[in-house]
């Protein structure tokens, strides 16, 4: 049988944890379809627009041939349906993570019975890789390369310029 | 002797999980007030009047007799003591709620140590189910119809409406 | 209604946790069963008897009235029913407590439905302290005594001279 | 690509939790490989033999074609490679069971670096089923028959009369 | 050798959580600098000036000697840099603290391999204080003396009037 | 000031995760003693002799100058006044770690006031190492050699063999 599935987040920026999940998902599946939903209640610091090319970059970068990029900006069980996709992936990265990933899962589960989800837990190196933390850093004019995959990397720094200044407004 | 006791939160909206507590608290205690407090720091989806008449509209429905609900705009000891009620009852759902009801149990009995408070798990159907869940559902025109109570799940469709159109304007 | 409660536990041996459980239900519910259950699969370090007459010793030294103490060899849920209770109380101290009482919450409300189990957190002056805390510095020969409640505690210390040869031998 | 997986344990009894995980698994991979490690440090309560029987009897009852029940002896990462197979299957149950998976995830990672590990929560009903809850009422004489999968129910009865007895001599 | 110790964090305001850390921190090292950061992003409720002279108020009615108090806006690697310091100190109080340390630390660590990072558990009468609770009372007119280090608390009802009004806008 | 500082353990066996603590305090303290415990009642794996044997070899090997190691067979508070130290080392790894290191901190300080416990966190690439991942491999006849410090792997696996036989016959 083939299978898909979705990979869903923010990617705000994408991470090197990120891509790792990406990577590893992309050897057990057929496709892995990268969702970037929009978050607007997240008030993301990255456009939807710039955190999916970013996304592209990274996985282009890194070679991974049966993974694609999608923004999605609706239920994810809807955007599942959308692509005929009944498996969510998730990664797991510390407690917190993981009573919301709970609650998540269950509330999808609540709204299509059809879906599941399965968890990767993060590669050591990337075990404490956040996009919050990458965020962190470049608002204070630090360097992040070591936690944004190459390709994005560049970008991120580009389009942060802007973000940073933003920041610096409040 | 007579128990009464009081059970604070707000009620943004009030779900299946929340009227589950009220219920098996209103066969343990003579009385339970359900305070929907006005927490204006947390930026509520819904007025607080539109919470308590959800509160009320579901508590209705379930036909609990020896519950009523009340608006506060205070600390809670002293709702508490404006009751003449000493005993807190609150749910308990995951490891953060754990932690943060501890911090918040302690400060309470810091500003008056008379007060009592104890806790409930969800039962199980209810164990995941949560007032950010039901506005995620409902932000995206989801229905949320399973995780809020008859009575109170038509209210808030109809405010939400009105929610819904102030989220997407952000 | 009147209102009896089932405080159960190993009670290996009463400390000042315990007591303070036991003296705020006493304020709530008009009857607190402390119910001393055989553990052997935890295998205990003092004998049924002994736990017992210890927790008579400590509730009538602190001269609560509305609590006795019963031993128990059966399921939690057929020693309620026995005693005609519905209600159990069970106190709350860390994270892994957390998550094993709900396990055993959820699988006594499956043998019994009208069970109703509810949690108390620990004072904060007791919040850490436990049976095992106690037993490790009774064994090797240190003073237990601000941990073990008046009245139990010269129980405890002359009980555990035969506890503390026994482990010699291991 | 065809894909198989190994869902290794102790199943101590075999559950409707664990049940629960082959069903879903057997759905995304080609084959599932339950794999009942001998656990001789974890003292089972049920012998190597009696709990690959038990499994098999659950997964013949729930008529789940594509898995199959081995037991093994060895180190984990050696009985994925001896059957040819790279993904390990885990459920996670609780914090405690999530930071206990992630510390076995990385020593077998450690390994075999081959090896990829991913994660299921359990459905909801089965949220708070573990084989020591069915254990620990079997030894008090209770019925755990809601616990354990309809066709290894009655091996369990039957096999676990010789293990309270067992226990009733400690 | 001379060792000195950041002890980096927001302030806003100052806890007697915080001064029980800083006094500890003080009998081991021999210099404690308390690094103010401006926090921009956590939209403080108190100015960077006045949590810098709320923590020397505090710092100097304690008699602290060997403290002193800077602010700061940048990464906490380079501030560290500019004080020619390798060592960090930090509070801890829960589990979720626990985690974002964890990150936070390995993200420092990442930025500057010589940053070394060590952490401090509350004394038991400061473990459930925090800057949030403190706030929160104070929000609603409350009394947050017992929370707030003498020399501090006078300074902080003070300049809170202000933030109050400010919270009663919104 | 002259530091020492005191680093209790059952090292059974030391870890690369032991000795990476031990470097890095080495670095902020002027000593560090390796505090191998009896723990008779964990049941240890190798004998306290070999354990500290074992940690000699390690800390000779990893030239660690201002470490030694000594055994106690009493409570850490004793054990530190016997050695005129007032400050304990402690590793923490995960949540389950936090919360029993906070129960022993606190345990402790009620013991002895003057006891001072600070801790340091894992570095990233031994998080998830520990003893018993060891002692599991070992068990299997696996190969541990890279959690085993260098100078001590080698006298773990030629005492192991005897510890394997021990296991074999259970």
């Amino acid at each position: 049988m083939r299978k898909s599935a979705i990979y869903p987040g923010s990617f705000d920026p994408i991470s090197n944890g990120h891509l790792d999940v990406i990577r590893r998902a992309s050897k057990i599946f057929d496709e892995v379809i990268v969702g970037v939903s929009l978050s607007a209640d997240k008030n993301p610091a990255f456009a939807l627009a710039d955190r999916v090319e970013m996304a592209k970059a990274a996985i282009g970068a890194a070679e991974i041939k049966n993974a694609r990029v999608l923004p999605f900006d609706c239920l994810l069980v809807d955007f599942a349906k959308s692509q005929g996709v009944k498996l969510i992936i998730r990664g797991l990265r510390a407690v917190s993570d993981y009573e919301y990933e709970l609650q998540m899962g269950y509330a999808n589960e609540s709204l299509d019975p059809e879906i599941e989800t399965i968890y990767f837990m993060p590669s050591l190196q990337y075990a404490f890789i956040s996009s919050s933390v990458a965020r962190s850093i470049l608002r204070h004019g630090g360097d992040a390369a070591h936690l944004i995959p190459r390709g994005a990397a560049e970008l991120v720094v580009q389009k942060s310029a802007k973000f940073a200044r933003k920041n610096q407004l409040n």
